[in-house]
């Protein structure tokens, strides 16, 4: 710990999986970054259910917990509020946490729409707190190198992207209607879950998204209705599953995009892609020259860039390390890998980093907001069967 | 040769590029394919540059040549007709040879419209002859067996289709404005030059496409007039190169689909993607598995299934070989790599076997003048900015 | 933690790269495995650089400091030492471990010789301690994944193994001439270093090795002699390097094997290969089957099967995942991403869980030892220019 | 054909798969490179089995056929011959041929031993013929611009070689005993039929060959004996196998190597490897630079040079084209796919281009008769377990 550096005190709201993505993130963030880090206090975890609360609590290394989120939001010593819920409950949750005063990291997508995000934007500002939003993929080394060549002007103007979130998990038509196949909760199904991820790496690599034409399907129409609340962020079936539910969110969201500058862009989000793991990939042809990433293979980023000899151009497999950004405290070598908790470890350095020094937090949660507008205008065209404006105003 | 099969006399309509690799699967179908195949006879080539006409027959084997195409479509002792000219070329010439009684092999897309191919489809039927279009990549044994692997039911109902065509030639501004930059020679640009093939891909895989919503997009908007007729189907800048001219056709064409059968797609088709040579590549996903291809790796057939044991399920690598459609004559054993030519050279076979024993060929114009309606849906879609159906009727 | 297990008390000599790493799974073993594992308490981190001591123990989550390793083997209260200094210092602190009662887990090769290692054997032996050496790579999930398949005889009978380690960061003339470079406290430099993952994965996969013939080679004969103490395990250029000095071990060892179960094999194993990073990588065929295997891509697994329809046949690329050895704890999904931590943490539960439960370690001194013969046979070899036994007695 | 240029009449000897391949060759020299090349005639084809003989000629272009080799070594109009026969046909052909006045073009490996293979050197001399070897892998436009960066020094100092040949097709117990699996006809197994190409690449890229050590290995010790002469070069069961023959050569070599430049190195050929079908690979790693190749995927060359910016290194996935050596006269655009046939056409082109101008041939006879020293090497190394000298003298 820096001298003088105040410790953050952080409380965690959600008890599922990305739970646990996050605690190991906290308990890893010491190990990397002490002494530039201030020293983060785990001070509770707050979660419904209270089987859940009580070992999470103890498993994720948090000092308390609760089964009421209040006791979080409402408690003047904590300093940051870091919201794994479903998507239903980071409007209030945020919402009440940074009229606290309290630093807000949220999990993606932001809000179910675009204007319950506004109101998390707009409650954020007025409290002038620092509200980062999860996206977590543009932390790799290998995408945030990718940035740096775009904006160095290595790939010149961009002219297009691809980008693509496959899962097949879905599939499974067993898998019980939990949360994430509910409106209500989730706001959208594939678009929201994953579809979310690649507007992110859009917006962060490309710039902004100027308008959409969509195109949302749901093939897998019913699924087995959990007796009880299924587990959060938990894909199996719950003991007890009865009859089945309606699924009202898409699992497949297809999109043409246009961008402000002039680009143009397709994405593709399902989670019904047999043998496509955890997919996120995306290709961005600039006027000279190419990238390419695909989260199975983490650590590499594909470049095609000239050469003076033309006869030796071809897209260079990068193997990421510490000489990228964010790479030098992971390992000394390349290829030693690195993956899903290291680009978690370094959103929350990041957050941490913002409170510490005051500087701005990103992904924000204006960006966070961006990606649910862009989303409600893809789920607008996609009923509507044109194209639609990608901003709301 | 089989005893009893009539030779084939043949005439070749065009003397480009597209004209040297028809010649060169001529040169080789005796040599692998004898003696199942009549014994085919390159009669003459017709080429309106004088020139080339001579130079093209003598190098690629036909016997005589003439700056007429009517020369060949005129000559009773011609038995089938070889279209590889510019675009706005096939219809007027097949529609005559047609009408003269000969089998049709024509280059794609079939014409710059539907309409017009629609004028190709009924002449060729009133005549009765053989009418075939030049989509040679299905023909690949890896695409072959796709197919296959499809109808045996092994992917399961097919959900999604992700199609490319990316090349990256189209980046050279100093590139001339060849005919294929013209709307009045080719009808559209990366759309009927690449993108015809991505969908003649979807359609012999997952099945008809029955609404689009398409963008079209021309970002090298000028290129450098050729003093005289740009030489055909050559992309390099002629002598005498004096001023600009407009591209009045797409180098961007990106689309969003849906299937008859209900599936999802899209299509990118761009010649302005650094690093992608001939990167015709495609994924398929069932509700049981997928498929992948890139034609870059034409060998190679990607395909994930399940397995008893799950944790041995992957996407394969499948080397094809002779064991594979249309493989069986080409090496004996897998991984010698076949190409382009390969390509060709079956097409061509299929072409002869059909006019030999009376079966009909695939793809024939009915595909060509279907992939034509749908381009012209893509075209208005572009402009209305909405979905359009991807039937004219 | 389970109710009746004890905490086990740890004592980590070495302050370097690897205690970094080591530290790194110690503070993920609880969130990951609690409560199947006991409590693990990091007493004591020793390291000769009284500074390193110092900043290692605050910075890794050590309760205490020493410069002097007696510190921690003669502490009643430990229960387990944890090594990772140089190769030199191996032997005499994993022998007084063991004679004082505790369990040793050292870092790889186990010593630099045969016979020290043997000694080190002995001890453990005698005092009845749990003794692993720290060959991690077997313990992901890929390769753990690989020993079952060949387990379950589906390559049938194993014919070859070709394995490598290769590396780049030995071509910097620069890089210090640190202990990794000298024979007298490295015993050998690549093969050692690298190599001797490679031998463990032979026999980890394949078995026994029977005889070797070693090619050695030292291309960067000399480098920059640092005034002081080089850091250890720290390839960089420290500050005041004076003169140079000479290289006396290997950084390119290349070798002929023969398995006891009549397989041939080869190793390769490099510092000097630009471009790979931390390729650690083999292909193993059977008469039914293949595997291989790269660490750059260590949660994909390479097998081919026969398959009931020979066409369908090619090598798939296993994502790993929960369903794999030692996945379940990592992610829910296949394809997040998990690297060199995730290998360390597996192979400290499985030390922590023989302590508590009293099952044998793997790999043990027993291996580490067998490692170290084959690696002076191999040394041997290349001095006479010959085959020679792999098995000293 | 340039005007002066006198007609080339060539005989081929040997009627089996390599008379095919290099039909296929012949067939299209013309299109792909008239009028630079001179005309080539095929003038007859040789082949024992008169059947084979007939319809080879027929369906592979040779105006004549016999069953006497001696008719076209004898003829005084062939001005050339091309050996395509099992190996110990090579020499006695290849010497009458040059004795007879006649350019020869042998297949490979150029002779069962080094001693046959200097008298068909020797033999060439004095007659002052164009003598090559079939070594068509090395003329593949990546290969070729390997070279070529290598020989620019792209790579700095040449340090390590891994070349492999893998197949599976041995793998079939079922495989009939042909001339492949005798030493008197073949020489050697998988190392003179495949291994001898990864030598060609080892000499043809990094240099000569100074010391071997080897180790062969026969696991499949019988096959079916063919009641009558199995067809050359054809692994399928003939009709009427009776009983079981012994394999007397090696399926598995691998070696290590020392060449003359000081670089280490390793070759593993193998039929035996399942999943592998025509697998020749290699890497090369200098001290600037490596270079990695695998026929499997023939078009691609994957190269790795220092950048400016050392983030961005990685290796390059090259897709040659019509600017890589021997690529111009292939297609336009790279990623259309060549293969053997290619290869084959450029070895061929190269042999009559000599003839033609008076160039010298490459790979010439004196290749052919180093790499079957350097097989005599491995032989005697295997048996004596020990290095041996790559120079018999």
């Amino acid at each position: 710990m820096v001298s003088g550096m105040k410790t953050i005190r952080v409380g965690l709201i959600g008890g599922g999986v990305m739970a646990k993505a996050h605690s190991l993130a906290y308990e890893n963030l010491h190990l990397y970054y002490s002494p530039k880090l201030p020293e983060i206090e785990r001070v509770r975890l707050a979660e419904v259910d209270e089987q859940l609360a009580r070992t999470g609590a103890e498993r994720f290394g948090w000092s308390d917990w609760t089964t009421n989120w209040r006791d979080i939001v409402d408690d003047p010593t904590i300093d940051a509020v870091d919201i794994v819920t479903p998507n239903d409950l980071h409007a209030p949750i945020a919402i009440a946490a940074a009229r606290a005063g309290k630093h807000v990291l949220c999990e993606k997508p932001l809000a179910r729409t675009g204007p319950e995000a506004r109101e998390m934007v707009d409650a954020a500002k007025q409290a002038g707190v620092k509200a980062m939003v999860g996206y977590n993929y543009r932390k790799a080394p290998a995408v945030a190198y990718a940035r740096e060549l775009i904006a160095m002007g290595k790939l010149g103007r961009i002219l297009s992207f691809r980008g693509y979130y496959l899962q097949d998990w879905g599939l499974e038509p067993s898998g019980p209607l939990t949360w994430r196949f509910q409106a209500g909760r989730a706001g959208t199904g594939s678009l929201g879950d994953i579809g979310a991820h690649v507007i992110d790496m859009a917006r962060f690599l490309v710039g902004e998204v100027e308008s959409v034409s969509g195109l949302l399907e749901t093939f897998v129409k019913h699924r087995p209705l959990p007796e009880s609340r299924p587990i959060p962020g938990d894909g199996r079936l719950a003991d007890g599953a009865l009859s089945l539910g309606v699924v009202d969110v898409d699992d497949v969201a297809t999109v043409l995009l246009r961008f402000d500058n002039g680009a143009t862009g397709l994405i593709d989000a399902t989670r019904l892609a047999p043998g496509r793991k955890n997919h996120l990939a995306w290709e961005i042809n600039g006027d000279r020259g190419s990238l390419a990433f695909n989260w199975e293979r983490s650590n590499e980023l594909h470049y095609y860039a000239p050469d003076e000899d033309p006869r030796a151009e071809g897209f260079r497999t990068i193997l990421t390390g510490p000489l990228h950004p964010n790479g030098a405290e992971l390992w000394p070598l390349a290829g030693f890998g690195t993956g899903y908790l290291e680009s978690t470890l370094i959103l929350l350095r990041d957050f941490f980093w913002s409170i510490a020094d005051g500087s701005p937090v990103a992904p924000d949660f204006e960006d966070g907001w961006r990606i649910c507008e862009i989303m409600d205008a893809i789920v607008r065209s996609s009923h509507e069967r044109r194209w639609v404006s990608a901003t709301s105003s």
